[in-house]
């Protein structure tokens, strides 16, 4: 934890102190080792960073004067559409993506997802923000991105996708391309990842006719993990 | 396992014939639910790629008849060099690496790095050797990486590293550097990645020193996986 992240409900009202009670509470004493009148960094969610200056620590509290001066990171202009993975990787993944700075991401369906993983309580909203949110104290960023759900592939690239990649440069990684993946795009980024095994050919051609570029990271196949964090930083 | 990984150890003396009786029996026989008749993508290690037609399926073996007939893909010129990580995460990050292509692999010492890390069963050569060929068997290569463990920051740096960089452009990922890491750098790369936190002030001084440019990859904290497949792809 890099941030410790504030939401309006820690703050003593009417004042610039804030109260903590769970898990960072064990983070800033088991981890940080934080003593009265250390600093921290600290931001509120869906707002500013600043500092945190510990004025008590109880057993069950932690009590913070709090200045929130400094604007988050700029948002990477990168909308981020992924094939649903097994669960246990979801969490993974999910959690990378927030600390990247992926404002928009989207959880596709794809021939080659099993289907059982849809029902997987990983995409519940409680266990998403979760997880975005342990991103984001891991990135150092205060924007829960936003995520949606769509379990069936044709209607989201019929319907909705055509609006979604306007404005910006579309690709999906293709490991049956002869075409490598470019460097640092200079624009806003669409960028589209298969399951395991990769989209099936007919979901690739219905994206490459909604305006995709199909793209390959070399001869090697990447966990989904190494494959998202090495096409984003490539690609911006 | 996207490619069955064949020793010597596994062929019937004097054919192309292999009989398998391991962890890769049960993949063939419970994930890949493959019948006699079946052909499997295979290599042998440190050698040929080819493909296996499953010629007998028992109880506690499975027999091949292979040919080897391409070469792996070509070694990725980069030279990796990180600080040990927790031992949890090692085993992800060497299985990684080892699936990114990267052969030569150097795990070092930094000032940040818990000191019992170094006892952890995950660097004893068999263990080493496990996850290296899990990567292979993820990446479809062939070429097990070469691994130098190197406790000491200083005698690495001062006597061995002139040496490793020769002939390369070499790279430390820093967070305190205005430079943002290059892309598509077009000749061999030695890249250096720090511990959580990164590599102290005189650390990254030593490095500099020897002749390495400071990069960073934004301002955001990325999780070592991250850092690492992300640098590769953008420099390579």
């Amino acid at each position: 934890m890099n941030l410790i992240i504030l939401s309006k409900n820690d703050f003593i009202e009417g004042t610039e102190q804030v109260s903590i009670q769970d898990y960072r509470l064990e983070h800033i004493i088991n981890v940080n080792k934080s003593s009265v009148g250390d600093g921290l960094r600290v931001g509120l969610v869906n707002g500013n960073i600043g500092n945190g200056m510990i004025t008590r620590i109880e057993e069950n509290k932690v009590e913070m004067n709090v200045v929130l001066d400094r604007k988050p990171p700029a948002p990477l202009q990168l909308t981020l559409i992924f094939a649903m993975v097994r669960p246990r990787v979801f969490k993974r993944v999910i959690t990378q993506v927030s600390a990247m700075g992926i404002k928009k991401i989207i959880v596709i369906n794809s021939y080659r997802v099993e289907k059982s993983f849809w029902k997987s309580p990983v995409l519940g909203k409680k266990s998403l923000n979760k997880y975005l949110i342990t991103g984001l104290e891991q990135g150092q960023d205060t924007i829960v991105p936003d995520v949606l759900v769509r379990p069936l592939f044709k209607p989201f690239v019929e319907d909705e996708l055509p609006d979604i990649i306007k404005g910006t440069e579309p690709f999906v990684a293709h490991p049956y391309t002869s075409e490598p993946c470019p460097y640092n795009i200079g624009s806003p980024v669409t960028l589209a990842i298969g399951p395991e095994g990769g989209f099936i050919p007919y979901e690739v051609e219905k994206l490459i006719e909604c305006g995709f570029t199909a793209v390959h990271l070399g001869e090697r196949t990447l966990h989904v993990e190494s494959v998202i964090s090495g096409l984003v930083l490539r690609l911006m």
